[in-house]
């Protein structure tokens, strides 16, 4: 795809210095970007850049004075990086739409039904008694069982997996190699020690603006439903266990791990590889530092932990700290013992 | 699949109280569940929900003394929560048995053969010279290598790897995404900083009535065989190295990692997220608590450890303990110097 | 395959003790291995087993006095183990080169190329403008987005999956599941409280001799690339975020996560289950130790650091064994309080 700064101009709504018939094919960071390139300029520090680089065209602020020539088409708005965020959303969304149609050979049992404008990826398979929306698209080697709902403009990555009676919303977007709908890890022990599969016979729910990041697994509920709700994100290589239920608007980052029956709140923050135990419940707006280790319910509000096990984070970085200098508190305190008897027979002397 | 209340009650050898000829046609939870639905009462705290729920029959104990009038066709048994997991079993056996013949297209190699009753899906793959058993469930894009060899009525999900030469026995369950055989970490360091690959041409061995949960990955081992032995449950998302041997009736949770040559016993109970290194052994009946990093082997059988590096569980706890409270500790000990510099310096004026 | 010891020691240069026309066509360890096997000796604490081992042929050092008469016949040579592991890559190679051509079905998109002798396995999926050098082997099930390139030698095994754009080196090995290119976990906060997608329009990079583990996930850059340079070893369930940039000769164990823009250097080791923070530098030759969380930049090369947070591993060590003890260190400070309340009291009644 290639454009013209005018045409870049236009859609940003912004005014251009320099030659508006410069072509665009790519983008870039004004650092490293070559003929051919859009980039911007937000962040004062990268101005030097301007001066020097190859890229054919640079966004800048309305407001910038420029301190020498610059031989790069100027587009200038109002806010640069909004602007760019802008163009880089286009340029993704153009190029996932360019991917419509069907593939030969891909699999579709008897009464599934998928809406328009979808892809349908070779080598994908689509169960029985399936409804899919309009625009969703489904890449080469994705697996969807029976019985699945996936609402509109909803895209599955290559080889995403779906267990029957999965339901998808909309806008949601499933990264290559996630486990949506696998069984939750029920076993009974029995008197001799061998242990009875408990059958999970739930399922997965998601609902609309989510993101769920490569190779996470998510499991069905032994009844009922597995839950992640609006808008929420995570990242990869996350487990979710069966009958969790993660609220609206969290981010959970990669290799985090929560256990059976677990509820954490709207708004929360669960940093890289945190462990939550089961059946607890973390509030609204609770922050989770990495590593940690959740193993009691958080009840207030905007409560900060870390650690593992996990408690108040300040309090944490405070113990880590005098962690650290164990080995000197140690020799302090053996030092005082010491100085301690001494004084003791001084007394027994005197 | 729809069944009559006398139905259910036979196969449960219970006595019904109400409408014989009510019918149901999913399994649910009494708090929630629906006309149409079957659920059970075991937990006497949930009786509350027995005067007023939507269930079309609800399964009881019969024992158990009406305190109101009841709308639900009762089905009464001894243990109410057995009967029911019974009928779970039922039910998901039904589905899996309700997979069977063949997808187009699928792929089957030279000198290859399946038994009776088995289901390939569409886009799975069998290399050559594999021996597999009866009723063995293939999911679609499920990837087995050549020379494997697979038991009876094992069940592989969609997109799950068997590298060749894998053995896996017979009543396993392979979730999906799972990789069987895949080579084991090993790289010899050479005199110029490069590493250079050892080659692994061991195989895996999975024996009866194991389950490996989504995107779990199971190493091959260098020489011989990476092992699981019978009655093991393994979660999501676990890493097996090399030359690993793994004991019967086991149960790790998800994202635990076991490193190269490690033994674990029978019977342990392996928490999320735990670590292990390579080359020990833990002793029959370890229990080793969530996040912990396992460095030396276990030798006293039914021992708990916890922690990183992980150590008797109580101490390890009351450890803890006085971790969250160091800053305090520290306060103390420099009180205790200062005060002790003073009664020096007292001693020094006398 | 089958090989006289006549061919074996040909192939090693070695000179044969016995049956120089015994056949053999395995490889096994010298306690286990059975007729028909090759194994070899080298470390002195296995000699016993030259006398009773059931293989047919035994590689053996040319110093080694028998002490005893051996029944397989035996190969010597100068390194027994290096001789072994030259045939153990033979082996795997061999292995390896036995897949050629094509399976059906399988997808290549327009204009893209494939090179001399490749293995396209039956449901693999290569995308648009794809330029596959030599000798590449692609499994089943894999997928190539578009305009990805890959250099000679490559193997992909079944189920990987390549984004589009990705750029692969020769002499690469990826596993089963593994994902290369998803996108790079990048949300921005909302005043609503929402999060609003970072388009991520970069790629994965890697360059020569590289290996990646079974189901690791590798991100693309938000612009740009996300880097493994020349002969990094990387090994199972590992992430790799956006923007990271790993160095020459580096090995990452398993479950170790790196977050985005981070930069870990030459001949570095990363233990297991190590979580890196983002927008760090690690210099070349830093080794992690396992489950550490290193949340600095590392400056000095050959530092060694463990713990989480990650500091120097000998004063972690230190600190670890202070913490053990810390109940014990407890008590003694109280009864150095109470010892000091009562001298007060001794010189209050003074």
């Amino acid at each position: 795809m290639e454009f013209t700064v005018q045409q870049i101009a236009e859609l940003l709504q912004g005014t251009i210095e320099g030659n508006d018939q410069a072509k665009v094919s790519s983008l870039g960071k004004i650092e490293e970007a070559q003929a051919g390139a859009l980039a911007f300029l937000s962040n004062a520090k990268y101005e030097p850049y301007l001066y020097t680089t190859g890229a054919s065209a640079v966004i800048v602020s309305d407001k910038l004075e420029l301190k020498k020539p610059v031989a790069a088409s100027l587009i200038r708005v109002s806010d640069p990086y909004s602007s760019f965020s802008k163009l880089l959303s286009y340029y993704q969304n153009a190029l996932l739409a360019s991917k419509t149609g069907l593939e030969e050979p891909c699999f579709m049992g008897k009464g599934s039904t998928i809406g328009e404008g979808h892809y349908r990826g070779a080598f994908s398979y689509i169960g029985h008694n399936c409804t899919i929306g309009n625009n969703v698209r489904i890449f080469p080697q994705v697996y969807i069982g029976d019985n699945v709902t996936i609402g509109d403009n909803t895209t599955l990555f290559a080889g995403s997996k779906l267990y029957s009676n999965t339901v998808i919303g909309a806008n949601c977007t499933i990264h290559a190699g996630v486990v949506i709908g696998s069984d939750g890890f029920g076993f009974a022990p029995q008197p001799d020690g061998s242990y009875q599969t408990v059958p999970q016979i739930g399922n997965v729910v998601l609902e609309d603006n989510i993101s769920i990041g490569a190779n996470t697994t998510i499991d069905c509920a032994t009844m009922g439903s597995t839950i992640i709700r609006e808008g929420t994100k995570i990242d990869n290589l996350v487990q979710i266990a069966h009958n969790v239920d993660v609220g609206r608007h969290t981010v959970i980052a990669a290799q985090s791990g929560i256990s059976g029956s677990s509820k954490v709140g709207n708004h929360c923050v669960i940093a890289g590889q945190v462990g939550i135990v089961g059946h607890i419940t973390l509030a609204d707006k609770t922050t989770v530092g990495a590593q940690s280790g959740v193993s009691k319910s958080v009840t207030k509000s905007g409560t900060i932990i870390q650690g593992s096990p996990a408690f108040d984070y300040k309090q944490n970085l405070k113990a880590i700290a005098v962690f650290r200098n164990l080995p000197e508190l140690q020799r302090e305190l053996d030092f005082l013992k010491e100085s301690n008897r001494n004084q003791s027979e001084i007394r027994d002397i005197k």
